[in-house]
């Protein structure tokens, strides 16, 4: 892999090391959203210029890895009703594939758009699925997530000011956050909707995401089936890990792993799942599709330390 | 109000200022249970040590203000089924005043001894309590909670040693948190005990609860008229406010207070509540108990600045 | 005391409550830098700007508590110097008195103009002042500090973001920070100015500023008698306590109290002195300041428990 | 290399992956000190132990990285003065190589046993070394260094308790810190001793060291030339960079690396230096003197992502 040029609106012309602290290299970032010759582009981009751009990008021969929202979504009017915007390149959503490799592993390969979802949705789907495909859990689900600040990029606002958010702890999006568009598509189990129920909080920390998923079990199922289900589903998925304690966010971050824990309370079942928001919810699962487009081994340039933040 | 004497088991003969740093004052921290010639006990202790000494305590006279867990449940047999051990004292239950101001304001009023809830209970019984009381609410409930660290108290163990937990987020007790039976009964309505799944989390942070609560809204009843409810309820607690923005932590650190919100999502309740574990979860609301039982406005003292941590 | 209102830029329009979560008021923020029919005025604006407005507002014959850099140091040429900009106001320099209380206490009484010191130089003055006035000290002196995040206000920054600050201890301003004029003017003991080095450093915290002093003992002078120089300069002051242990920032964090903590290592004498550098370093100092200029007990009104952040 | 076995005496018997969050290995940690068949042993110990330790193991031919205190003073008189106690094994001291590459890169080819310096040590000694060796540096120096609480190892107190030491800054050891030792010896120049004062304090954060140095520049001398004379001393140095910017421990967290910073106020110089404890200043470092040791290129192994805390 050959790294062509790295583009950035808010930090155009200024060298990457500098940006972005401990990276030792010489890469200058340069303006708008031209990807030179570069085959493959990962796409970090607002709602709507991914859509846009990624047509042309398509039309050119280039591969598209969007980190973005635009291709996540099947329907476009669920994109409209989300996004409140009409989907720039609705013909285009048929051939991305949904970068989720624990689900889309065989599709991914050879793909040519790549939707990765967003860093909650990995979180619950890979928390969910798995019960939910067996057909042992209720689809009536709470969500219950904490994310790290980091979560928020690195746009400027008091909510990502260090003097307003240490020791604080609250949940946002109460009343509906787009992920949950997504985590709904994804955990539709033959065409049957989950009822799905999301919050998402701020917890203070940098990295870190943990799902805290609550739902029934059928009646007749045991809580032993149930975890063997996810141990079978996740049994040749080398970044997801069924774990016999409740996960920590801090053993995940730095790493593109996903811990699972299922346990259960009188009957209600309770499914952890801990990532980095910035690695498995982010970049890391992006490059982790990447390899699995490219026929790679999927765990390829997974392993080094990340440098910031 | 004379302070008499503090004692402390871990830090006796110490000068009180030395082991809370910041605090001016000459007390010397004093060893052993021995109240001297104190009329009122305010009593920390771990389970089952209040229980013994509050019965000879109340046999001299005094009253027992008792932070601690063992006058909490009216039921002997639910102590032992979660303290693990038999009631030491279970002919004093029926005199037990439950601590909760907002709940049993007219019963503190010159009770004897009062059993000051525990933390996590006080934010989900004043989160659920109106809302199930007045019938808006289904019973099958989903409390989903986070804790600052001070939580665990200042008791040592890489659970609370700042590198373990900096940078980490995580549940525990997921199989069942003993706060769960004091919910229970406090929310059990004309007898009828509500399904309760209770999951406490650990936020890097000092101070500080989020419960995060999801229930069914019953059919017919609006988001409305349950926030209605709640506004009723709350009216003339002088600590309890309904607010109109998602709750944070931070805006009731270092305040006897308790911020609820109400909002949902698709038919879905979600009721958060936010309070400082160290003053409305623990002392401050036995201050607050005190101050009924003694007959005085309840707010008396709260309002000064907390020293440490 | 009647608040009459309170301005902001940033926030003109939105409730006090909002701005500043956890306050339990109903003013609403106003633009503008009329300060209606107010006596007293306590102004926190750019360096430039206060100057400026000063010069009517005492005209119309208010009291002025400034805690911008305006009135700090009575030499024109070096406020330009360090704020490269000629002063606006000269001639009101000779009136400004140093709010500093603990080396003013006298001038304060019945002043017009105010200038309160800086967080940094708040905590290097009380360290130094007594032990360079006394003449034991050395005036080759270094001020090697450090600041919570706070201290950069509340201006968006990447040096404000969680993300970046969080986890991350570093050096600014190494080639001098305009406090650095003010320690000077104020540590120059009979037209003797020190030699003085400051390095400000920024700690992953909200609230608190640590200077650690170094300095040189005179030959012949002890640690004892140093010591006692600091107890006999500070007995009369209701906020600076002499202590024996090395301060903490987290012990004096929403007070307006400045620790001071003197020892020595082979000769060289270490000056520790822990605020809070939003309370003792900033508006806990102005109301002190104008507690005294009012002929009041200097302690007025500071001992309530600080909301935000 | 072979890993043959971990010991622990705190963790004995339990698996090293729960020990340790997040590794992924079956490794079981043993109890006691016997390395086995390891050819060579990596010695954690309290001082006293590995000195005594270390003559056994290299009396049955293994080669020994200590990362503790006991053979990094020449002098046993100097360790029976700092350490009070008697030297276990003082003749083995002049054998002893300093593990410090960036000066004794020659010495510890093929050494057989290796005297890891300590973390402020490695810090000071870096920032110090090029400065004093040159001669453009008086040799009274003040270092004021602060380090995340990991500095404190995984033991348990009050003083890494989470509750206690978030959103706290503080100094310790102000009247002499053992390091003080390590740094005077490996800071003298051709005999002549530097007056050195050094205290240290705790930031809460989990890694990272800044050591802030200040000294005088010998009159004559431009701070031109001084950074000039660091640059070509780190010329060779993989692991330490002469930076441009104030450097952050954050940028050097995860790493082996070590930023230095060279700049100057009216003639004091000022020379920061930040590095990851557990690494640069720890583990890392060790691993860089045993591939030097070895023969191989220093760089081996350090740059995988780590792990806990």
């Amino acid at each position: 892999v050959r790294l062509v040029q790295v583009t950035s609106r808010s930090s155009a012309g200024r060298p990457l090391a500098e940006a972005y602290p401990g990276l030792d290299t010489d890469l200058v970032l340069r303006d708008g959203t031209d990807p030179g010759d570069a085959e493959v582009v990962f796409a970090a981009l607002p709602h709507g210029l991914a859509g846009e751009l990624a047509a042309g990008w398509r039309a050119e021969g280039r591969t598209v890895i969007d980190l973005g929202a635009d291709y996540r979504l099947k329907d476009a009017d669920e994109y409209a009703r989300w996004y409140g915007m009409k989907h720039p390149a609705p013909t285009l959503l048929r051939e991305a594939v949904f970068g989720l490799p624990e689900l889309y592993r065989e599709q991914l390969l050879g793909a040519k758009l790549v939707a990765c979802p967003g860093c909650y949705s990995t979180a619950a789907i890979l928390a969910l699925y798995p019960g939910l495909r067996s057909g042992l859990l209720d689809s009536d689900v709470i969500v219950s997530a904490a994310s790290g600040i980091s979560g928020a990029g690195r746009s400027l606002g008091l909510g990502t000011h260090f003097s307003e958010v240490n020791e604080d702890y609250r949940a946002y999006s109460v009343t509906g956050h787009r992920h949950v568009a997504e985590m709904r598509q994804e955990l539709s189990i033959d065409g049957s909707v989950p009822r799905l129920t999301f919050v998402p909080h701020l917890a203070p920390m940098v990295r870190g995401i943990l799902a805290s998923c609550y739902a029934g079990l059928h009646s007749g199922a045991s809580l032993e089936s149930l975890i063997a289900a996810y141990r079978d589903f996740y049994a040749g998925a080398p970044f997801v890990r069924v774990v016999d304690e409740p996960p920590r966010t801090k053993a995940v971050a730095g790493t593109n792993e996903c811990h699972v824990h299922i346990s259960a309370q009188d009957g209600k079942v309770i499914i952890l799942a801990a990532l980095d928001n910035l690695l498995k919810g982010a970049s890391g699962q992006a490059v982790q599709a990447f390899n699995i487009v490219s026929g790679w081994d999927e765990a390829t340039g997974l392993d080094a330390a990340p440098r910031w933040p």
